[in-house]
């Protein structure tokens, strides 16, 4: 067995508000101290994180002086250079303070909506001076409660416009910068714009400059709305769009959990590293959780190495579970590599299968041995292969 | 009040498997005879429908010979003659034969792919000749209940390819038939592929022929993973994507319940009319649901001309709701049509926003009035404004 | 049509925390200012409130001084008195303090535990003397996110040895308080014990004085485990311990949402009104939801009326269906009201039925009409009839 | 490691529904042959099992003549003696016949519910014949898809009459045999009455015989409601109630998907075997899966054995992660014991505590150490430690 130890090339990231957190929630107030982003800095590093992705007002308050704000920005700047962590990625806060209640970019006020705009744009400065390669849009905030209160179309077309504003203004930086949106179906509004990674997918298809923006699909997002989390990222990187990835834990529809990387769906876990490996995704392993509101500052750091250690433990299994001589003979019995041949062979066209007879009713007697494939899974991921 | 009349130009149509459905669940057997299509139609046509959708294996069995074939689409065909109802619609049955228990276009067994062209194939044929002008695709058994059975990136593929193959077919037949792919995230697969209208929308963007491809959500499924349908349908016509609707009613994440259009989020409902007033849709209104078990032939009738009736008294009530003054006033005072008014004014680019300055607390301050104007939707639904 | 206008006989409560929540929650903070309770009585007198709930530190803060404490419920008892306003219901805060972030009667803290109690009798000493007849707990922190965390059968014996502890005292003041649990599945916690009407219920028989406690059932807990509020409640009358409602809006599983009245479930609102109706429920009728965090201070006070209103306008529908000749008809053609008939007549023991034989087959393809009934409902839903 | 052989003394049962399924659903026709009781049995005596549970008509169909039924029992009893496997459990079809389609205790038919008696009645006196020592109450079609059809109070008068009736008859044969409620929330019925544990176990409390009436909770059935299905058994052992259970798998709020066991929510089945293990339940280990439509026969056996194997590989776990001294002293640090100590010393009463006071800050800011202990879980789960 391995040592489960993170190393740089795991490309293992945090927000800087994960650890961050409180513990607020709609019924307690904070259970933890305030964390410079520094500190969170120099502890992630010291548990082996590689990266770190952060909001502006992870770093500076939102009201903060130029003086405080460039202080602020020193502080962390400082920590990531003691510490040899890479800024993988930066985002912007657009749903904290009480202007952004109905949305940002989407904000049926059109001040709020250009504020938006300008509180991107002088974060990317900062995102790009730290070298962040990518820049999500999680847009928390960007819904509804009610039928009336927001025009879906409308507000489609304000959300591309914000994006297409704003890739513009990377490209004219010249910032080496892609964008990645984060989807999410609900909480904190009644209904969020792109519930799904899916209807992310399809909006980037409408934007203007598609090529520079992707999907960054949450676990626990996903799972809110009883989704497959590994089928939709699949799908992103059929698409070509897997920019980024957060991994955490969740039980299903209800509140969003952000649980630690492995305390929610295990099983799920496991086909989101399959697909991962498979995929060859190599972007940034960023965990956006939250440390339980029980959990002192110890706690903090424990759940934040479990989640680097799970994804690592989960990675072994996956990586002996496709090495497994019998997985292997399984896989043939189900036919499963037989989807990736084309259902037509090279020339036929359509005329070729319009004739296509077979014995139906000894397909359907045929079994595809699923059950027996998907215990050698489980099996790996209990440990005892 | 109206007297909620169906009239042929609000084009309700029902299929034929809805009023057919003979009542047989995971625990329990048919409860009612089987339904010739041919009875379907002429009882729907009394009714006040103006159109049918249909499967092959809804007017002829998976096994019919040749004769028998012939025999059920000649009294099919009459029956519409007879009675003046359009085809709208057609379907495949590539879910009820145990040989399509792993899928059709995505199933491992690359026969059983090949015989699912064909027979969608042979259908086309027999829609094109009655007039259908859109094929729905429901990939219901398209999915997996393991992570190791389903290569998901090769089923795209494979989804693709089918459909690619299917619009060539169209294209040299010169049928004038558009398809439109109906989403579900769930049932009677763990998982099903294109799980919502979002996947569905994103997959379409990827085909060799997006432009003869739409969408076709239902109420129910769109439900089943706890999505805003209204919302789901707004971008599915924010894409030019809504080619075909299911309306049905469901409760929540469970099982797919396909109440009768009306009986389940009522609320719902409500929004789900006005946007495809708003958005000008103009297709097929179909009503895809199923009588409970609990009735009998004439409870079959029952729920589906409440189907329509529910629509009519809905679509009343939105365009009530819109031509209220109070209403009219109540979405001035929640800045709604502000939304429509682009971010940026003609001619600015992000210079002119990036240093958009804003008094935030002012903004935070202000309410959205959101509360009083969905109290008027509401009232409007309860029929006491 | 009725005026809707709330009169003091429809017991219409609220609870502070409703009006005053000031729109914190995970991703933002406060959006509205701080109200004090006296506050929130005037403007509640003024909408036609009968009575509100509080919990203690909904009136003074945890760490208030005595002085403090006293100026502030004098504050208040000058409000209720000036507008006679009825303090119907009270209860704890044995969630928002850190302290309490494993629960209160079921923490692991020993002294936590100690703590919770003695703070639930000084508010009881409170509650009694501004005539509280109910005194609610609503256990939001007692509960876990993970497995070992929590013993679930000592926490069990915990929560009981609380209640018991808590129901003595009352005993021995001589308080004419009853008491109510308020389930809840999760959120706050990941998963909270006592999650449904149903485990509450349970529960209860196990206590040393099951005869003081009942349910104060809301309509969102339920209906985030998927269940129907209508059949929990119509449970709970039939076990004689309907005690109190909680009264709001929610869109199935997800976060806790706290609608207004009538602006969630609108069908299941309907339901709700007719169990009330039928069962007799003569308590408080209190509605516990947060006006959403776009609202300003007017949109307090719109929504808070929203509720009493949407709550009068069903209960003249109800009546309505019930006294509508077709439905009773209708509900007669469904047997309805045989269900009433005891299955053993009079004298009757199984016996008697023993041998019971019947034409199966014709029971089988008898309807039971309950599409028509429930179409009958939905059109006085909709104002229709 | 172990062997994972089952012994009879692990007590693994299976219902003959469950390897028997056939694969019909709503959207597809039968994918294997009718299953005779007897060659279940054999089969599951291979592969080591030790009883069995069966419907009547698991044995023999609904309409089977005397004869046949006699014929089919012999064949059903020679094979259990041939095998020596035990009858653990018996229950009745009160679902599958068109007769049954409002309910069977429930039903608004009177005739129906009169017959349903009779026909647990008869199946009774097999069971007891058999050995039987436990029989099922699933009402899985007591409910209704709408609010006027079901009067919920007589109704559950009704079930509560059924049962009583029934505990008469198995008291005045002398049967040694107990009553155990099976609770499901939805599906087939849009809501089912005693939807959770909880709320079987409330009414119970108000039987004639309580004493003789436990539950059987179902996985599946309490995660379809997002419940915690270890929390609902260890209540259920809280109340001494917890007769029977049904272990399998479920992927929450959806369809009932009837997983083998551990192919689900594999964190929460390490939980259940937590809790059997400590509450010291010594019932029947029964499986109530079934297998996939995409399986054949063999199929059918490999994901049977692999239900009994999964909870051998568990049971192993939870043992070792019970015994291991890291997380013993992690359960110290979290404090977990001490809620087995009451919050009242003896001899004390409220008077004791009334005064408590606490350094709430020093509280607050103490960590629990959930984090740092549930690794240690899910590390046992994964089989690293």
């Amino acid at each position: 067995m391995a040592d489960y130890i993170p190393k740089p090339e795991d490309k293992f990231s945090f927000g800087i508000w994960t650890v961050g957190w409180q513990g607020v929630d709609v019924f307690g107030s904070a259970v933890r101290e305030p964390m410079p982003a520094e500190r969170a800095v120099y502890q992630l590093a010291s548990l082996g994180a590689y990266g770190v992705n952060f909001h502006d007002n992870d770093v500076f308050g939102f009201d903060a002086s130029e003086a405080v704000r460039e202080e602020r920005i020193g502080a962390f700047r400082k920590a990531l250079s003691d510490t040899g962590l890479v800024v993988t990625t930066a985002t912007t806060n657009l749903f904290g303070h009480p202007m952004f209640k109905d949305g940002a970019f989407t904000a049926n006020e059109r001040e709020v909506r250009r504020f938006a705009l300008a509180k991107v744009m002088r974060n990317l400065d900062l995102a790009a001076s730290l070298g962040a390669a990518t820049y999500i849009f999680w847009g928390g905030r960007e819904g509804a409660e009610s039928g009336a209160a927001k025009d879906i179309r409308a507000a489609l077309d304000r959300y591309a416009e914000g994006l297409n504003v704003l890739c513009s203004y990377v490209r004219e930086q010249g910032y080496p910068i892609r964008f990645a949106i984060e989807p999410k179906p609900n909480e904190p509004r009644g209904d969020i714009l792109l519930p799904t990674v899916g209807h992310a997918l399809a909006f980037i298809s409408a934007l203007e400059y598609p090529e520079m923006v992707g999907v960054n699909p949450e676990i626990g997002h996903e799972e809110m709305a009883g989704l497959n989390y590994a089928h939709g990222i699949a799908q992103a990187l059929w698409h070509g769009k897997l920019f980024h990835i957060d991994l955490n834990g969740q039980h299903g529809p209800r509140y969003d959990q952000d649980l630690r990387f492995g305390a929610g769906n295990v099983r799920g876990a496991f086909w989101v590293l399959d697909v991962l490996e498979a995929g060859g995704y190599d972007g940034p392993v960023h965990f956006d959780y939250k440390p339980p509101r029980t959990e002192d500052d110890a706690g903090v750091w424990d759940s934040a190495a479990a989640c680097m250690r799970n994804y690592l433990i989960l990675r072994e299994k996956v990586r002996a579970f496709r090495a497994d001589p019998e997985v292997i003979a399984a896989l043939a019995e189900s036919r499963v590599a037989s989807l990736a041949e084309p259902t037509l062979s090279p020339g036929e066209t359509w005329r070729d299968v319009s004739a296509a007879s077979v014995d139906a009713d000894a397909l359907g007697r045929r079994g595809m041995g699923y059950e027996r494939l998907d215990q050698l899974a489980l099996e790996h991921l209990y440990g005892i292969r």
